[in-house]
């Protein structure tokens, strides 16, 4: 039996819109995620476009060196769409039309209210020895096909939705049986922010030497900007309930050691879902006032769907005479403590809110008003009461904007989980 | 002498964080466009990961198949950072410090008022035979390396400023010239809204058919989301002059074909930087009053640096009560022609603009109030004036609100340009 220390598994993206940039190959690197995860090593990506001469030296070569090889794209209807082809002739073997694969296919189609085309017959030719993938969550089938001396190519359309389905569904299963994996890999992702990485490092640094020579969950970290710093642990284990109470233990270990504090989610969290949520446990709704992020603030809440029981509004007040007019900001800075204390409590009044954000400063690139690009006030306020503070972020226009954005709602984070 | 035709260059990205999906590989795309753009023919991109062994024998691979590779990654200062020595075996020669590298790196250093750490020195170790790239915007040194049999490897820095700063200064002018491509390359691109590919390709078939027949420019579309679709055109000449005028000529035809209605902007134009131009030069200032884009409308505008000067503010009005105390809406459907053409008039009122965007609706995924998902109703507002139309998208939430930004900011154009 292989082990997983020795198998490996490479990706093979195909089209030559992604050669030519006009695509970047996100899927790659989704895909290359999960067989890490999986515990499946990867030591190669290769791109190549529809050529079939270039793409069958490629997966050639893939699966010289690889026990598994994954194709991604090229399985459309079209003539441009030759996948199914070049795995064919790798096998040695012939296309096989799968009469219940068109009508598989055709079903989808009416599914949607409309005929399938004449060409989407195409999609149902399979090599000889291969089986379709179990998942099928559009009209392009995916390919699983056994290679002599147990190696493997998949294929899968370089839809996202697509491709994420059948490989969770069809490839990840069969690799990790091929690959003699047994155990439950899983994974818990802890949102944080107001550290850096190398802080949070040499923090958890001795808990990292623990987990080492003590065994248990392993520890990444990854940084991603203005979505926080992410902290990954990763249990193996005999069993799916073994995994979780591994990854219980560490998520407790890890929170004491760095402080709930700037813990501010877990895996699909962010940190806007997480402030409706305590918005909306506490009874509390929400406005914003909005100066050098310029909507952003809003932008960012609005994109979680049902923000709308929480959210009443934000004002964005760009011109320094909205800011007085509007939010009664008295005359004088408005890059300051009192301009952005004002500016909450008027963001509360203007939308009948019970907490609000604001902020004011200067976005860059250069400075405004004599005060220096990066120069930040925030403040938050609850039920009436204000805590402001200023930042002075050492970033370019777009990362002052973002960084603001997520270091204003953190604070009022803090202050509604003090709520109890 | 090779010709464009023949030669060939291939990009390998170095970094194991690039395979396990930690960073998505933005640099190939970018070169391979580049490429693309300047008539070089690439036909592979491959990811490895920092191991000597695997990385070796990617670049051998490449170099036996292509005229030229460029290593992205893996130039840092630390132990981890072994591009420079996989290229110097590669080469069969030894890596020779450079005193004057170091000097350079020492000063770029002092320049940010750091000391240089010992470990930089590394980056001044450069293969036996091989230069160093003349940009050099960072603290990493590049590589261009020749190799016998008049191919080479050009070795740039993972970080993208620099890695583009390199390619553009450094290795495509060298590239052009070993692929003896001596004519000027240039492309302009126009973006528009308001038409779909498809149809933007039907109305321009003719005109690709005419210029596949009698030369000229050659047209290839893109559609990149809210940012707009573009054509680009592309020229190649004998000098930049001659290229330039072939560019202008084919704008003026594809301009004359399409509508100037639905081209907004060339090159570098956003539809958020061509609208702030255009209240510039006739004086107006903006507002805006958005509801289910949450702020994103305030967001993009705000991008832009120097928009204060026209842009004072915006209202998000989540809630319905919003619209009516602050906004002046009616009583009655917020997703409505009146509504919205009173959310115009009010961000205008509110923030003493003369010109403003409102848009109401539902983003989705459900319906709301009865109305569904995707209705929306956009309005833009020029000096008291107001014109408002709806439209239906068939989008999930975030493609809703992203199209609805550019849709109702393009119907400020319009008018705009309508000015004169």
């Amino acid at each position: 039996m292989s082990t997983a220390a020795s198998f490996s598994c490479e990706i093979v993206a195909i089209g030559s819109e992604l050669l030519l940039g006009q695509i970047v190959d996100t899927n790659s690197s989704w895909m290359g995620e999960q067989l890490a995860l999986a515990g499946i090593d990867s030591h190669f990506q290769t791109k190549v476009g529809d050529n079939p001469i270039r793409m069958r030296a490629a997966i050639e070569l893939a699966l010289a060196r690889s026990d598994a090889v994954i194709c991604c794209g090229g399985l459309g209807p079209t003539q441009d769409d030759i996948t199914r082809q070049v795995i064919a002739d790798v096998m040695g073997v012939p296309l096989v039309r799968h009469d219940d694969i068109v009508e598989r296919i055709r079903t989808r189609f009416l599914d949607r209210g409309r005929d399938m085309p004449e060409n989407n017959k195409r999609q149902a030719d399979v090599p000889e020895g291969a089986v379709v993938n179990p998942a099928m969550p559009g009209t392009a089938p995916g390919l699983i096909c056994p290679i002599g001396d147990g190696k493997v190519i998949y294929a899968v359309p370089g839809v996202p939705y697509e491709m994420e389905e059948m490989f969770t569904v069809g490839i990840l299963p069969d690799l990790q049986r091929r690959a003699g994996v047994t155990a439950v890999i899983k994974s818990r992702t802890l949102k944080t922010w107001g550290r850096s990485e190398s802080g949070l490092a040499e923090t958890l640094a001795d808990e990292i030497d623990r987990l080492d020579e003590e065994g248990g969950a392993t520890i990444a970290f990854l940084a991603s900007g203005w979505n926080g710093l992410k902290v990954r642990m990763t249990a193996k284990a005999a069993s799916e309930a073994a995994a979780d109470a591994v990854l219980a233990e560490e998520e407790a270990r890890v929170r004491a050691i760095v402080g709930d504090d700037i813990v501010f989610g877990v895996d699909d969290e962010s940190m806007e879902s997480v402030v409706l949520d305590l918005c909306r446990r506490h009874g509390l709704s929400l406005a914003t006032a909005e100066s050098l992020t310029g909507g952003l603030i809003g932008a960012r809440i609005t994109e979680i769907p049902g923000c709308s029981d929480v959210f009443r509004g934000g004002v964005v007040s760009y011109a320094s005479e909205v800011k007085f007019d509007l939010l009664g900001v008295p005359e004088g800075p408005v890059v300051s403590e009192e301009a952005v204390t004002a500016m909450a409590l008027g963001a509360c009044r203007v939308f009948g809110a019970d907490c609000s954000v604001a902020v004011t400063g200067v976005a860059g690139p250069g400075p405004r008003d004599g005060v220096e690009a990066g120069t930040v006030w925030m403040a938050s306020a609850v039920r009436g009461d204000v805590e402001a503070f200023q930042v002075q972020w050492p970033f370019d226009r777009e990362r002052v904007r973002q960084f603001t954005t997520i270091t204003v709602l953190a604070a009022l984070r803090r202050r509604l989980v003090g709520l109890g």
